[in-house]
């Protein structure tokens, strides 16, 4: 096997000037998917990547509209398949991102992508567009250097991850056949540290609900009122109270009954791992104290443990100074992410019946469920992720650490069980970027180093064939 | 003593319309104390009210701003001291109302007053402008009949009621000599039912409160850090459920110490009230089931129990749909109703320490006051009291009822610490008047019942003088 890195390498470094130029042509582009707004914003993202695309090749370059999501953003498709016999790769990405508020913290505006030590800083640089755009980058230094790609590749870029990703779904449900391939990656995620490669094999799933609590028909005056009349927040504190114990136990009969925990190989590497859970505390979480079940590290709090947590309580007087309703309704926000094997389907109904059975008499009670998302858990022991680590090894100089992520990418979870081929989480975000808060940032080294490791990593892949 | 009476009812029979329609011109002014915006509506309130008192004779007429609150509402301050010998009624009302919301519930817009079914329908019908506005009518009615009024009468009426009354607690304060009387009137009360005049001779007072629970220093993503950071809503439901029982009992320690039961006497007039349980829980609490302590009757926990409720709790996530925002602050809003004896400022000072007590390890909370009110009884043994008695049994056909009232008046404690004179809670709205909510209304009967009762009060008062 000849090395090819060197070429590659030199390949970056000599086109590095107009490789960053390019990025920060996209990250001018505001592709907020949130916004109605900003659609033709979105839309002029696609047709910067399309064309990135034809001008290094690819074909069958599409903008799709699933015809079950009319008014969608529209999906980008490409591919390059002049590698008979090779492997073909499934690269997924997005070109939104999320709205830029609170305007007034950002150092440098967000859609004036500006280099400061080190990193540039955008809204979207890392979520998704400097990953996605290294991706594509990493193709075109391939067939700089090679006049052609090692393996197969298709591109399907989505413009909708931020506000649900309605479209890719329905897309890749009813597209098998034009997405079949051997493997997917995704370049969505975050190395454990500078400096350490990371391929990520876990995703938590997630029930994210809302109980919605009613007391009287109509609100009533504390002070006539009070003493005879439900108040529907202490109800939910009631409930939210039972659903959880003061030690961070999730009270739900048979939540944790499909609860598998990381083999004994997984939990010694992250151990491992170099980690100060003060430091990560004080610096990170920013708190007096981390929360959470006793007996278990942050690494399995954060991602092979469940959870569940309450993101807001809407209802009553939320104004400054005081009104004294008891409202009618209230409601609070739940959200709880799995782990393999729960299944989200069991756990919201587990949820819903908890839920009624811990009102309180003379409430009534509602559980809408506002999303579901599988847990994914990866088998590292394929030649993809060997390839993959080989290609992180070589380009960042150190050994690649096999991390899980808390989060939720629902789209991992529908490759996996839609095309049925292995994934690659092979993200080269950094802990610290900011997504979806102000001073966005993507580091020069993620953007360069992810060039190169994809481009590697085709190679490798070809190489191993 | 003559009987003057059949004259009050038939020049208020002779000018009922004019009577209803300057009624619907005062209610057609959207005086919302809260909203900024309508400042100059609530002036105009103000200035309407000024008019109706200069046209019926009245003098000194005054717009107060105390120098203590220079941007408040201001207060009107009006007298007619033309009965030498004969003692100082003050009466007391608000021109002030509150929001609207939600409009949509209205079945006629909120200041377009409208008669249907015997009732007028606007907002501040009951509260307080059509009950103000009896007591100014009533004086007009006196001048008709008799050409003088048979005692000295002030009138102090304030715009921001609904806001806390901050200028006419700094003016009463500060000004005992100009608002020297004998007996305040209040006219900002219910009656017990329809045909049941009624006196209301009790108030509960509050400590209305705001918890702020902090957790990380900056919001959190509940998927990459769900496990481990601390959720101040997960905190409040702790302190909540901590401040208060499953059963309705406050758990604060020391919170029931003062509490004064009423005298048998009271709680056996409570008992001979017309009164179905069930009626009152499906036609005015509209409820599945009604709340509070095992043990005691609906008028001990609404009006002689002290209470616990929670308003609202603002804070996260409240939009439609799903955000997965773990947030670093959020709070409570709770206010507790409070009974003869206990005092705002101990019961504040419990409430803290309770909330502090509570407080989960790695959060760091706060307790806000926005008010504190005492609670009020009225001995019901003094001429004013019994001239009150009289009149409104002769208006009304019926033999007042002595009640007490679950809400606060704060003006109410004022004027009893400050002044040091019997109050007469003598106030003709409905128990469904709708106060606070869409579609408040006031009876034609009790606008009309007002006026007369008003009116034959001051008479009874000359005659026992």
């Amino acid at each position: 096997m000849s090395d090819h890195f060197p070429a590659l390498n030199s390949a970056i470094r000599q086109h590095a000037d107009t490789l960053l130029a390019e990025l920060q042509e996209f990250l001018r582009i505001p592709s907020i998917s949130t916004l109605p707004a900003h659609r033709p914003d979105a839309e002029r993202a696609l047709e910067f990547l399309a064309h990135s695309l034809t001008e290094i090749g690819f074909e069958h370059i599409q903008r799709i509209v699933p015809p079950q999501n009319p008014n969608g953003l529209p999906l980008l498709y490409a591919d390059w398949m002049h590698a008979p016999g090779a492997p073909t790769v499934l690269f997924y990405g997005h070109y939104d991102v999320q709205p830029p508020d609170p305007l007034n913290e950002w150092i440098s505006p967000p859609f004036e992508p500006t280099v400061r030590e080190g990193s540039i800083y955008a809204r979207g640089a890392a979520d998704d567009k400097g990953q996605v755009y290294a991706q594509i980058k990493a193709m075109q230094v391939l067939m700089r250097t090679h006049g052609k790609l090692p393996v197969n590749v298709k591109f399907l870029i989505e413009g909708e991850e931020e506000v649900g990703g309605e479209s890719v779904d329905a897309y890749v449900r009813a597209n098998h056949g034009p997405l079949a391939c051997d493997c997917v990656v995704v370049s969505d995620t975050a190395m454990f540290a500078p400096g350490v490669p990371s391929l990520d094999v876990g995703l938590r799933g997630m029930v994210y609900a809302e109980i919605e609590m009613q007391g009287a028909e109509r609100d009533l005056h504390s002070g006539l009122y009070g003493g005879v009349a439900p108040n529907p927040f202490m109800a939910l504190v009631r409930v939210l109270g039972g659903l959880k114990s003061p030690e961070g136990a999730i009270l739900i009969p048979g939540f944790y009954d499909r609860v598998q925990a990381p083999s004994p190989e997984e939990q010694a590497a992250w151990k491992r791992l170099p980690f100060n859970e003060d430091e990560y505390r004080i610096n990170e979480v920013r708190a007096l104290a981390l929360t959470g079940e006793a007996g278990y590290s942050v690494f399995e709090r954060t991602w092979s443990r469940p959870t569940l947590d309450v993101h807001g309580m809407p209802g009553g007087f939320t104004g400054p100074g005081s009104k004294t309703v008891i409202p009618a309704r209230a409601s609070a926000k739940v959200s709880m992410r799995l782990v393999p094997q729960q299944q989200p389907s069991e756990i919201a109904r587990l949820f819903e019946a908890a839920v009624k059975k811990l009102t309180p008499h003379g409430f009534h009670s509602q559980v809408k469920i506002h999303s579901l998302a599988d847990p994914v858990l990866v088998d590292p022991g394929n030649r993809f992720i060997r390839a993959a680590v080989k290609s992180l090894a070589r380009v960042f100089g150190a050994e690649p650490v096999f991390l899980r992520s808390g989060g939720s990418i629902p789209v991992v979870a529908l490759f996996a069980s839609e095309l049925k081929v292995p994934i690659v989480m092979m993200g080269f975000g950094l802990p610290d970027d900011g997504l979806h808060s102000p001073n966005e940032k993507f580091a020069l080294s993620s953007y360069y180093g992810g060039i190169g490791a994809v481009a590697q990593f085709l190679l490798e892949l070809a190489d191993g064939h």
